[in-house]
């Protein structure tokens, strides 16, 4: 079978896929962008435009080439004592941006806080405007709500978000969804956002079966989003219509598999619901890979490895210690050398 | 919250994940893998030990520094014609190395060929035995062979491997499962060898599921495995009862999920059979962000980015351009400094 014989033509999932992966696959490897330290620790990647803005503000960021890895950096000041001074310090130069009308992301200012966490510890609190300039990742609940129908097969049940929704609004969007907040558990935001967008009844969450994540990386003019989605499935009973209760949708609809993938493609669906969507009709043998030519690449692409990209810390440690094992030879050849009387022209090193 | 209250010791189902990613999060990283290439498309990693033997065969396998990316390559000697020649040169020099008793996993030798493709297009074949000294792509399916007990819930089918196997002789493994052969489409491949494995009657398996794909870096002392497996869910009635008809099966064992996982922690499971057992355990609820910590992290260790480690071609398609726009460059400077009159002390250079 000659190449030319097999239509190499990117499908439309994968040209999908490749566009809520957009920074993933070609903004990362720009190299113009830097991780956000904070004690040590990255907990975000900032592009130009906004490091150029944080420039002005020398007494709460650093903005320097780390002398190990020899890469830019921008950290917040190290010498802010701790959680209530850092997330108090970012604030306010976070309201100063938002009132000079800089960046349209935050125009959607929240004053709901996001906690910046690393290795599960809470280090600042940001409001959640403000995340995507700083590529802080950001973790949600997504719930699958199907309908096993005699005649329509498989079917799934959307929403349409509200017109006068902060972000995304008016877009069709999976039936629940939400945001990880302070205090709640995983399972525990997807009942509570079940019963707030949805009125899904007691009896049935408990239905609810966790299914996995998705994981992509995706860059919009306001900012960037490596975001994680847990992902929940939910069987709902033929004669079931949910209906919300807090003003955030608009509509629901209940469409066929082959519909709702339509759907998808348009514009009028959240970008960043995609994934979610793909994964479920993946799992429930509606894409396979006799369907689908770039299977394989698509699930790749459902499940991109963020955790590689957030490991300034690890990265230094490997420096440091090159570092140090490089002085150490230099200063056993020096000993050497003087040990074997010759005149060396060079300061002794001494490791740290 | 401080990170002293959290136990982030890694848990056992991210250690196993590790473990059939050792190649991806160490083994990768080293820098002494080569590119295999094979009309100019990358088919293959090869690690050093396998290099020196090829170096034996100039003839058969050019190994050098690319002029472009300045990496170093294993090439395919690109004065073969064609499949045929191309798989007969290599046979040949697969065939001596068996016999030299060099490399354990031509002990294993099939006799049975596995096709070596790049974008869809077959380049040539090799004995399966000798994939993972070429750290070949492979690709195989698996069956997910599950009953909801009344008492037990959520049991899974496992079989254990006849002790005759060339490869993970006598070790648990999945219901049923098998590499991809040439001229089976990828369903049919399942369908083939659930009758052959586990003799499922066709009326059970026309409910297959297929439920996605899991993709691992494993290496052993065999060789390298850059494996994608194919998965299938099937579920089967509490009285079905498998018996193999290949003789390449010595027994199965129904076990409720949390005794599955417990056998899959063992040195008696298949290594590279882990990821689709976990993959399971997580699409149905079993495995949750709830009752493991680095939920996120397993996930992407189920869907490494395989096809993002086999992309010479790109790479050097990327050097090239970046080649010639540095000589185009060079050359409209100096037609500047011809056309300003200055001496020149250069020879012009030439875009390609």
């Amino acid at each position: 079978m000659s190449s030319s014989d097999v239509n190499v033509k990117l499908s439309r999932l994968l040209l999908l896929a490749h566009k809520f992966n957009n920074f993933y696959l070609n903004g990362f490897q720009k190299g113009d962008i830097r991780p956000f330290l904070v004690e040590g620790q990255q907990v975000g990647l900032i592009k130009p435009d906004v490091i150029k803005q944080l420039n002005k503000y020398p007494e709460v960021f650093c903005i320097r080439d780390c002398e190990y890895t020899k890469q830019g950096i921008v950290e917040l000041n190290p010498a802010f004592r701790d959680y209530s001074e850092r997330t108090e310090k970012l604030d306010k130069v976070l309201r100063e941006l938002r009132s000079k009308g800089l960046f349209s992301a935050l125009q959607g200012w929240r004053e709901e806080y996001y906690e910046v966490k690393a290795e599960h510890k809470s280090l600042l609190k940001m409001d959640r405007s403000a995340t995507p300039l700083f590529g802080v990742r950001k973790y949600g609940v997504d719930i699958n709500g199907y309908v096993r129908h005699p005649t329509h097969g498989l079917c799934i049940w959307l929403q349409q978000r509200s017109n006068t929704k902060e972000t995304w609004p008016g877009k069709w969007d999976n039936m629940v969804g939400g945001g990880l907040s302070v205090g709640y558990g995983i399972k525990e935001t997807a009942e509570k956002e079940a019963a707030e967008e949805a009125s899904i009844p007691g009896d049935l969450v408990k239905n609810l079966v966790s299914a996995g994540c998705v994981s992509f990386f995706f860059e919009s003019e306001q900012g960037l989003f490596p975001n994680t989605e847990y992902v929940f499935d939910l069987e709902l009973p033929l004669d079931f219509v949910p209906h919300n209760a807090d003003g955030e949708v608009q509509a629901f609809e209940l469409l066929p598999a082959n519909e709702c993938i339509e759907r998808v493609f348009t514009a009028d669906f959240k970008t960043t619901s995609c994934p979610v969507v793909i994964d479920f009709l993946i799992r429930h043998g509606f894409i396979t890979p006799e369907n689908e030519f770039w299977f394989t690449q698509l699930v790749e692409l459902l499940h991109v490895p963020l955790q590689s990209l957030y490991t300034y810390k690890q990265r230094l440690e490997e420096s440091r210690k090159h570092h140090q094992q490089q002085q150490q030879t230099e200063l056993i050849l020096i000993n050497k050398s003087l040990e074997n009387g010759h005149a060396i022209n060079k300061t002794i090193t001494k490791t740290n």
